[in-house]
């Protein structure tokens, strides 16, 4: 059966037997299912990444490097499970002096069941049918079905026809993986009483759509959407007076990544007007368009980008509209501090696709009173001389505030894969507080339940005495790694 | 300014300074803060008991034990704050050869911002004013606005102006904590865009009509409620067999245990039809009506009750209805697995009060199907004999699958404190997969923020190279203790 053909219905209801089947093996099982998965995109990677160049246009390198960190992330997870930390378990061993009483308690996390994850475009490996959530998802000990994204069909049934082989190979239940296609499909997927989570990456419009959804279920479900973001970036009078040029290169390099369809796509820049960012940019970008994801991206970044520049105080520097078949040359736009605090909601919203905002500021009140009115955001970026540090100081904090990740330098595209990583920011970049990359991603998926007095032949593994898997445990308030 | 005279705009302004005041300081200093709470209010013991007594009738006894816990419950989160684990920190030095490359990433929890507390009735300490909520708010570094309940509001302005009082010396900003009254203040509350969370507990209607407020806000904010649930028990023919009596004693303590008022009350017993288990709970009643909360929670039992036992095949086996001027005996109501399957919606919904129903089971086949339509609860106790190995764990599988706290033998009614406790469960018996009770109560104030390549002078203390706080963190993925 052709995943064409698979109804939402007929997916969640497999979906759900599996999820039983998968709660009675011991969770470490699913540690060999997501290498296998990976091996499988990896053995396949020539293959995949020249339907993914015919379906997405993102050219060769970029996608062979989708690609293997597509694999790492699901090895990354295979280790997560293996360690063991991610089901949090805590032993209280019972205290009668306690107010109240402690009786013998002990709480882990086990996976909410069936969940769903909406592929995304812009990322045919790492946010689709075998992206992070779907990983994130297996490894909770969720069975997952996927909702395929439009932009890539052929590359998502070839990935969810070699994740179907790899899954049955190495023993996973059957409707441990499935996935749906149809844009009508999603509003039922999210509906359907069997699904207990669902994992979204697109537009806040989509997103927040859907959320009202999950939310407005008569049971309602989490929903964890990553959706827009203008990821600010901060020039201070020191940065511009001493690395206008390095900046300038880097910000181009940053924002026309991927023809600017990242998440992370660096928007919108504050610098000294002085300094002239935007004309610098202006020199530097390579006009030579190029080809969009697809003509619906297309077109939404055509509307976007007149509705911006049809804005007063908004000046066009360089660059122009998408060409009808949707290939884009980078376009540089200027604005005012000033400008944006009369509309903020208008020139801080996100603009995907190749285009770059900057926002000159003439003094340092001007700067602080934009950076009030920013919106939550996946990441903000602050370059700064050394000699700045309590200027420095005072915008990490500010910065803070919106964003999920902080940089000092850099640039926000490239989202490593990793322990310490956090992908998510306040809405509407997400409309949860929780990360979509990196290990901590699995909790999502999970939720606490405690067993008090308990016999321990009866408990989870993970919570016996023994402590037979050897993992890391919280008991009677210590934290104690697999070691002690 | 007494608390019936703050507004509610004024409240969270004050909080949004006073957040922005305690995010500058150390997170240890939060514990201090902690324990002179605990200290005012065992400081003030007989005092607070005596006008908690005066206004919900729960007797000088259970209030002497609750206060003592709503104190240690301040302590424990002082110990949370001071441990360190809860700020969730994580170090991963560059690896220039991972796919893609890590650059120097650290991740740790901060507070979201100024939260709201919604006060229960039934517990005016441990889930009133100064109770789980507001500890493990202030514990994460929020600033916290109560609102009162309606049903102690002496007791609650007395306990706010010791707050009030003990924060002030130990320095904590104004605005750090503020309580606001009247019911109409609520949903304005919820609105408020500077509120960034809710913690409420309460009922299914209130708790669900506010959840819309927070989810449809233009910046939806999580909303944490704990709202009903009839925790079953399951009496096995094993148990039944050998320790009826014990169970039936053991199952009127726990139901008539504060009137019936508690959230933990076990509401629904599922025992086998020969064992003649409603009739024991019958012959063990005290009849001696006893006062309930107030008159609004006397006239909802009584309606709730009529709609059960107006439902054909609902048999009143003892008790009666509540009295006009709110006092009740407790009521013993028998069904059987049949019933509940034809009509479980109506027979499986929480009756808040001190009435228990029995639902006969003819064989395990008609046990299962009926546990196969349990609603989410917070807790679910087994009643098994040793010998019933293989199906106690068919059946802590089937209840750990719609609670958050699984018993095996005794009673869920008194929720200990400790780091392995949750409390939450399935919808409705709450809207989030988060506890409010127990150590990690205090995750669903927190959101996460990595900083990349942050000089480290710039970075929090907790993720400072030296760990100058001694805290435990993961350091390349490799979980370190404080010792370590």
């Amino acid at each position: 059966m052709t995943s064409d053909h698979v109804s939402v219905s007929d997916a969640t209801q497999a979906a759900a037997v599996a999820h039983r089947a998968v709660s009675q093996r011991p969770h470490t099982d699913r540690a060999a299912w997501l290498e296998a998965l990976a091996d499988a995109l990896d053995a396949h990677s020539s293959e995949l990444v020249a339907l993914a160049d015919d379906e997405t246009h993102l050219g060769e390198a970029r996608l062979t490097g989708e690609l293997a960190r597509t694999s790492a992330q699901l090895r990354m997870f295979a280790d997560v499970v293996r360690e063991g930390s991610f089901l949090e378990a805590a032993v209280d061993h019972p205290d009668p002096n306690a107010t109240p009483p402690i009786p013998d308690l002990r709480r882990m996390l086990v996976s909410l069941g069936p969940v769903a994850v909406f592929a995304a475009s812009n990322f045919p490996f790492a946010f689709s049918v075998l992206g992070g959530d779907t990983a994130s998802a297996l490894a909770a000990g969720s069975t997952v079905v996927v909702k395929a994204h439009e932009g890539h069909p052929e590359l998502s049934r070839r990935v969810a026809s070699l994740a179907h082989t790899a899954l049955q190979t190495e023993g996973a239940p059957d409707g441990t993986f499935t996935m749906v296609e149809g844009r009508e499909t999603g509003v039922d997927l999210v509906r359907d009483p069997k699904i207990r989570a669902v994992g979204f990456t697109g537009s806040v419009s989509g997103g927040r759509f859907l959320f009202d959804v999950a939310t407005q279920r008569p049971e309602p479900i989490p929903f964890y959407a990553e959706m827009g973001s203008i990821n600010p970036v901060v020039v201070t009078p020191g940065a511009a007076a001493h690395a206008l040029g390095e900046v300038a290169d880097g910000l181009v390099g940053s924002f026309t990544l991927g023809v600017g369809q990242f998440c992370t796509k660096p928007g919108v820049t504050f610098a000294p007007a002085e300094a002239g960012l935007a004309a610098a940019l202006g020199e530097r970008v390579d006009l030579q368009p190029k080809a969009l994801l697809n003509d619906r991206i297309g077109a939404g970044y055509r509307h976007r980008l007149n509705e911006i520049t049809d804005l007063d105080g908004v000046e066009v520097v360089r660059g122009s509209e998408p060409s009808e078949d949707s290939h884009a040359a980078p376009v540089v736009l200027r604005t005012t501090a000033v400008r944006v605090l009369e509309q903020p909601e208008d020139l801080l919203d996100e603009v995907f696709g190749p285009a770059a905002l900057v926002v000159d500021y003439s003094s340092l009140d001007e700067l602080r009173q934009a950076l009030a009115v920013l919106p939550g955001t996946l990441t903000a970026t602050l370059h700064a001389a050394p000699e700045e540090e309590a200027l420095a100081a005072e915008l990490l904090d500010v910065l803070g505030r919106v964003a999920g990740r902080v940089l000092y330098g850099g640039w926000p595209t490239g989202v490593a894969v990793s322990h310490a990583q956090h992908h998510g920011g306040p809405y509407p970049s997400t409309t949860s507080v929780h990360t979509s990359v990196g290990t901590t991603a699995i909790r999502r998926w999970m939720r606490p339940v405690a067993y008090q007095t308990t016999p321990d032949a009866l408990l989870p593994l993970p919570l016996q005495e023994a402590n037979p898997l050897g993992i890391p445990r919280r008991v009677d308030g210590v934290l104690r790694p697999p070691s002690s």
